[in-house]
């Protein structure tokens, strides 16, 4: 499929976004991603297939009558792809920013599946996932996270954890993890527990995290249009207003450079990610019922 | 965990099973699996740690008092382990033999789960099991298909693919695989499709195949016990008996000798391949429909 790319001709202020926690920024000259102040994400097409496979899909979802508009709300909105000036004309993937109704989001980013690979790739390609894999969380639980930045409600500021360190943890870390993004206590104080006071207001209630999770699984069971390979679910939260209208939970996904035709399968690997990661939010929820129980 | 080898001092009758249609069998002057005419079945132990952990999980399973009764019957019953005469002594694990109450069953064997092997294997087996997985249907679909025995109503005969050519197989070949195996018509006949006559009445109703692996899928999306590598779906029914009282549509799991700690973690491998393995079993029922209707 050969890429539309219209020339951006009226001027307007980009600027780089302040709240990614995975995911390709700017660097050795290549532009990272940029938002407008009109809540559009412009993000740069990738080198080789990369970029090209996420418009191929951005275009095929946007236009596939049978995706349902309870399922639709999940994924960005989808504007086209554009040249951007002053970013050497380069040419970006146009989407809806998810953080702009946002003032102080808690943001977190969870690749889901078993494997990263699919049997298409390369095969350098496949040995540098499977080692990546096994490092993380990938194989053991289905799915591993990428980065996530919280609002310290005592600090007023964010607090995002070193990559490297995310990098290495496993099980125990990936719980401890799911709830410092929900908890009040300053969260670079290590000895103190994660309160995971927001975790009932986030994870929790008939808009919250879980429920909307659910939501997905179902779809997963039946859709065999896609296989989102290397794809990530998106948490967003709002700390602040989180005692008046509520947390405003939102669950996304993002990151669609490797998906592939389903071929009448369903994305079985997707699937089994997400359920596992269900129930390590099921998890918390039930063990801060029971704290408010005691 | 060492083992319990009582002796079996009782003179009997032990013969080779009829209708092993996946796994090991006797060669090499290695026993292969017996079973008695009072409904037992008798499967070796394997060789280095694989006839241990399966013990281990039997012994595990067999006492383990938060497995529910309607999951138990998904799992053949465990009679201990013996010392067997007549086969050099070797210790065997006694279970219930699934097919004794059969007189034409049917069977096949459906190995789960997108990979089969799991990060504390050696690198070698690791290696093996990913070139086994990649020619196969496993990582592509989620399981595959590692043998199945029709009985040929036309032939009054059983019909079994050679493993070799089943080996070999993609989707559309489980897609036809899944239909020959609930077709009236003569099997080895390949210029005529096959009918799907009993897919209704041993995939779909109260009591088929169908409901009973929604049935696992609800337990597999919360149990975190046991990780159920490399495990095979036995599915039996009686083609015979299939106008008198139903088809008795059986599934079962078996082989355990790859089984590990779940560690609070669902499994997702084998959670992710079953909901696909569900997805091909509801879209033949669904064809079947569809032509009947017509």
């Amino acid at each position: 499929m050969g890429l539309v790319v219209s020339s951006y001709s009226v001027k307007m202020h980009l600027k780089a976004p302040e709240h990614q926690v995975a995911g390709h920024i700017a660097k050795d000259g290549k532009p990272g991603p940029l938002v407008d102040d009109k809540g559009r994400f412009f993000k740069p097409l990738q080198g080789d297939s990369r970029g090209e496979i996420e418009v191929k899909f951005y275009e095929s979802f946007s236009s596939n009558t049978e995706i349902p508009d309870h399922i639709r709300r999940y994924f960005p909105v989808y504007h086209g792809t554009q040249a951007v000036e002053g970013s050497d004309g380069a040419a970006m993937i146009v989407l809806e920013n998810l953080l702009s109704q946002y003032s102080k989001p808690s943001v977190m980013d969870v690749k889901m599946g078993s494997r990263t690979w699919y049997p298409e790739a390369s095969e350098e390609y496949i040995q540098k996932c499977l080692r990546k894999d096994a490092r993380s969380t990938t194989v053991s639980s289905g799915f591993r996270i990428s980065g996530f930045e919280v609002y310290d409600h005592k600090e007023l500021s964010f607090w995002k954890p070193d990559r490297k360190l995310l990098n290495g943890i496993k099980v125990d870390g990936v719980r401890l993890a799911l709830r410092k993004f929900v908890s009040s206590n300053t969260l670079s104080d290590t000895s103190s527990k994660p309160d995971s006071a927001f975790a009932s207001s986030v994870y929790g209630g008939s808009n919250g995290v879980l429920t909307q999770l659910l939501e997905l699984k179902t779809w997963f069971e039946n859709q065999t249009f896609y296989h989102f390979n290397s794809c990530s679910i998106l948490i967003i939260y709002e700390n602040e207003s989180i005692h008046d209208d509520g947390a405003r939970a939102q669950v996304k996904l993002v990151d669609f450079a490797h998906v592939h035709d389903g071929n009448g399968v369903i994305d079985h690997n997707f699937l089994g990610g997400l359920c596992s990661f269900i129930n390590f939010v099921r998890d918390i929820l039930q063990s801060s019922d029971e704290s408010t129980d005691n």
